[in-house]
């Protein structure tokens, strides 16, 4: 299933396939067949319709159809379990009805999301950290280039081009931390039964759910269902992240401004042209950052908007978490992706810096901006 | 292509495909061609090959090719244009010059989502009219049934079913006609041509502007590129006609209580399951509204936010648009679609209204309840 | 009461005095008398207790004794009504109790909210009007002005400066148009009685609401405590007034850097400057709309989330309307009043603007720029 | 000066104490004068003059004149400032020189803010815990109390009061946790100069940093003025802390509908009645919190939007942090400080919950909610 037009502009194929169909139901299968291998485990079912259970977790869903079943019932857990007994009960009679025991749709729901927001997390790892090493690159390198400095746009007084660099990159250092401490909040096991009192289990919950966390690579915790705070704090997380990389994006931007001229996005054939005007040079790469960084608050906010739902399960406000926060995810990598490559290929002109710092005759004292800047790099990545 | 999962579950297959790829590219293909037609009319290309552009625009295209092309371009004018102008000359050999002449990227980007935007809200006004015309029967069928009014969540005075409804049905009303103006501000053609001067076109621009607006279907106006406050009020009209039907949803859902009884969602098979508690009926449809009710306000802001972008085309703002904008109508058609069947299918324990009126003890005085009933339905839906 | 400072940076004092606490219980004494001067002469009180409490409802009454007793008492019409009978008594023995009669507090708090909304919004025609008037002129005295277009920051063709200004007027035109709708059907009496039946009224209901809303200078309406979409309307049109002058203090701003040097800010003594760099000329008005128009659009979205409350009051939606509605209103005009200022004494640089256009090598084809500045200066301000 | 009547019904007088004029200007001043004693101490000016800043900063100053002189100029600083050399130099002449040396407005405005943070956070973490610890002592004390569990509204399975209690409280712990985090990260001292260089120190800049830092009891940090991502996170924290005591509101002011009666807020004389109903008794406190929920998600998203401003001091963003931050910790304490009252008397009907268990036929089987129960109270408040 290729990703929706809009979807692609914004976010990139690798993130758009974390949070599409065939990955969220994998995840939802994964989280069975630990279930069904650790009720085995714990002796409350069958180890031989443990095995059903999990060869069938193993076989091909109709996802089109799988969609217009979950969409119907309200919840992707429904037919997905029923497709499963079914399946389960062709390989062993019976079989199926020790699939999904003690397990709610929820349940499968939140594991799915935090296994996806898990791998999510890895990739913004990965290209997050080629910016924060691009940007370190820049910043040693220019730590002594003398720039103008701007405040409320105005010209304002000189600054080295090493410090601004440092100083982006002290940014996106700081909320890649936020997000690796959000992620290890929120990214653990959901596994509560219909009402998170692990009910039906025969006293094993808790070691059926330390064995389940532990065969999908999750953290431990106790049921979630009705806190989703941590969810929030993981969104939240993604928007300043979106943010952080998205300032850099803004600044770049108005650096490549045709009377400024001071820095560019790399040039990639294809990319950036006009379909009225061939001279046209755009920036392509901040833009995706700055789009994502007008959306991202907004997304976060649902998050926000849905915590305090009703009761032992909201009607409404836990079913808004999903979509946003796969939004979310895929705004920050197409941000995080792009601007990437902007900073690894930037092309900066300090002669253009050093003319206009002279022409706004602000002087040329760059105060501690290097000693500023080697501190700021001191900070790990 | 089928829509994700999580579309699915949140709006409906009708709106996912007026927003969908298809739909997208199907209405940038009807710009260009109604561009080669009025060009030809006003004499600027030659009629023959205007002929050979509107035969080219009726081929199929290859959407994931064309997905993959736009998101390198960042734009998906560049690579549908290429792909036009090589069908066109393979029709007539030189043909492909004269397409997408004295239009930018933008014109075919904002026409198509108007487009889109005037398919989705012929679908809105046809489920919110099931809403309206459900919630006037109601009304009047209750006109005189006697229930507990709840303010701030306590007991507290009498009314009756048909007051609430009728007053449902102002909220639903109002809102439709809020979504009908600002439709009507909005839903224009975008023709300006690379800033918005329509420079190229020898003065025939606001003649060729009027053939491509008749052509489509769309109102003809001044060039919009720069201007976004047209695109946020429409955004708005559609988060608060999610918030009306939201708030019938989160009544019903807590008349729905166990403890309250006093109205149900129909019963739909196979819809409202739990997948560990059998005995289970969700109020599903209220669900929809209530989630899409968390979303909306974001998704509204989000256009709003867009609006103060730079010079004649933003850079990242107003790219930020077309995903809010048809996320909004996706979940405005889920809520709305949603509460239509509820509404349509509503279940009224009257006695249980009357048994909680009287436990609460606050007397039977319906003041002007009727009236209030009568003169409410009185407004046009 | 002074304003606090960061709200007077933000706003206007005009418009921080027409949401303050005097004009706010000033509104709520004004419907209180309203009432009773309407019950009496529909035969539901004495005439002469009527008069009491309109009396009572001239004198001056402690803001900061019933601000501190509101919030004890979780709303403004308790002590307040308390109070006002109290006066009421003393000055006739007894006419106390025939204040607030058929009234609850809702209507109170909702119909002084509208009448600051129509207070409000006298305000912002009035230096929206300003804005529109000026861009006008900008837009006929430079309708020829040839100057660069900007699209995603980059060099793009030739515009007019005139074209540019009557694109701004025409988004602060429409946005006009918008809250004057919006306003016409939010700014109406809310009387309803303790849940919306007007009960106790002895059908003289509908007649004493059409009294309250003549002598009040609002419009009449049936009972709107639990329908809030008009409410969210306003604020929506709020949040786009706003990011229309912001679309114009971001050009402004953009126009006025020290390497493009096209435009600036009137200079006023004393304001713009910097605490560090005395050669500084802030873009201070510009900032007062751009950081309106990064609020507001969170704001209206707040009275979107607030729509679908609970029963015939909700418990908490409700009440997170007044202070996001006035804020609005701050912001707005705060972002209003400032561009007025800006865009009357914008000073331009035609000679910049052709030194630009030159540089950027993309011709002088100015295509059909004077046509189209003038039809849009045709839509009325 | 009072607070607004809406601001005292939102929040409480401690916090809006906090974020008042009065605060500001004392941070301010608090600010300049270890400014003075920094830049004395490290050689940079006369001791002298020094002390002379200090007992002038040691002053009264007129808030109503500075809020409209620091309206006008655009900063608060700059009047501040100006205020402040006149009466140093009344102390000694040609001391006023030597204030503000080496600091930009933003310094003071951003040191400033967080000084108020600093003790708005005490207060957040003082009635935080309040909640923390009543919850604690819910959950002890019902750790085996039945009640029916509902999901989506409706009833669905036995849980323990006692385990709903601990999950509440968990969730508060977990937003407390957070809060803390992000306070450690954004309260810091910011001392750059005009702008970040802290350029005209004569490289005694981290010298004088650090002991301003330890001067006021803040972080040392490098200058973050255009770093704008750990206000954010101070933001997000805070709101997510305000849903986490809303989830506790929305299911108390649920378990108090009439027909359920499980739980009650105490009750408090004069506090929740109403001016219509006198037989009411409204969930006041639950309302305070649930209703800053709904804007806390708003203004938290706010604090995002600002992040990517341009370059060394933005236009607008910056300038929208202060006055969402201060809503946002008024929110939170207006939330928080209500829900502890709530928490602290809580009125549980035990038999009340027995008997709507019972009535939803949905047995007894409580799973392992006491063992779940024992382990989140486990966790450190």
């Amino acid at each position: 299933m290729p990703a929706r037009i809009h979807d692609l502009a914004a976010s990139t194929p690798e993130m758009l396939a974390v949070f599409g169909d065939a990955s969220l139901v994998g995840h939802a299968l994964a989280f069975e067949a630990a279930l069904a291998r650790a009720s085995a485990a714990e002796g409350l079912i069958d180890p031989a319709a443990a095995a059903a259970i999990e060869a069938a977790c193993g076989e091909a869903f109709d996802l089109g159809a799988l969609a217009t079943a979950a969409a119907h019932a309200g919840t992707l857990a429904i037919p997905l379990v029923a497709a499963l007994r079914a399946r389960a009960d062709l390989r062993r009679a019976g079989a199926g009805a020790a699939a999904h025991r003690g397990a709610t749709s929820q349940d499968v729901a939140d594991t799915a999301l935090m296994l996806q927001a898990q791998a999510g997390l890895a990739l913004l790892r990965r290209d997050g950290g080629r910016v924060v090493d691009a940007l370190g690159r820049l910043a040693t390198a220019h730590a002594a280039t003398p720039m103008l400095a701007r405040t409320l746009l105005q010209p304002a007084a000189p600054t080295s081009f090493g410090l601004k660099a440092a100083q982006w990159r002290a940014g996106v250092v700081g909320a890649l931390d936020r997000l690796g401490r959000e992620g290890a909040q929120a990214i653990v096991l959901q596994f509560g039964g219909a009402v998170g009192t692990r009910a039906g289990l025969g006293n094993r919950g808790e070691a059926v759910a330390a064995r389940i966390a532990a065969d999908l690579g999750l953290g431990a915790a106790a049921p979630w269902h009705a806190s989703r705070e941590r969810v929030a704090g993981l969104g939240a997380a993604l928007s300043i992240l979106t943010g952080a990389v998205a300032k850099i994006a803004g600044d770049v931007a108005l650096m490549a401004q045709g009377e400024v001229g001071e820095a560019f996005e790399p040039q990639t054939p294809g990319r950036g042209g006009s379909s009225a005007m061939p001279h046209k040079r755009n920036p392509t790469g901040c833009q995706i950052a700055l789009s994502a960084a007008v959306r991202a608050p907004h997304l976060a906010a649902t998050l926000m908007s849905a915590i305090p739902g009703q009761h032992e399960r909201s009607l409404g406000a836990w079913q808004a978490e999903a979509p946003a926060l796969a939004a979310l995810f895929e705004a920050a990598h197409g941000a995080v992706g792009a601007m990437a490559a902007v900073t690894e290929g930037l092309q900066v002109d300090a002669a253009a810096m050093a003319r206009n710092l002279d022409r706004a005759g602000v002087g040329q004292d760059l105060g501690e901006a290097e000693a500023l800047t080697r501190r700021l790099l001191q900070d790990a990545p």
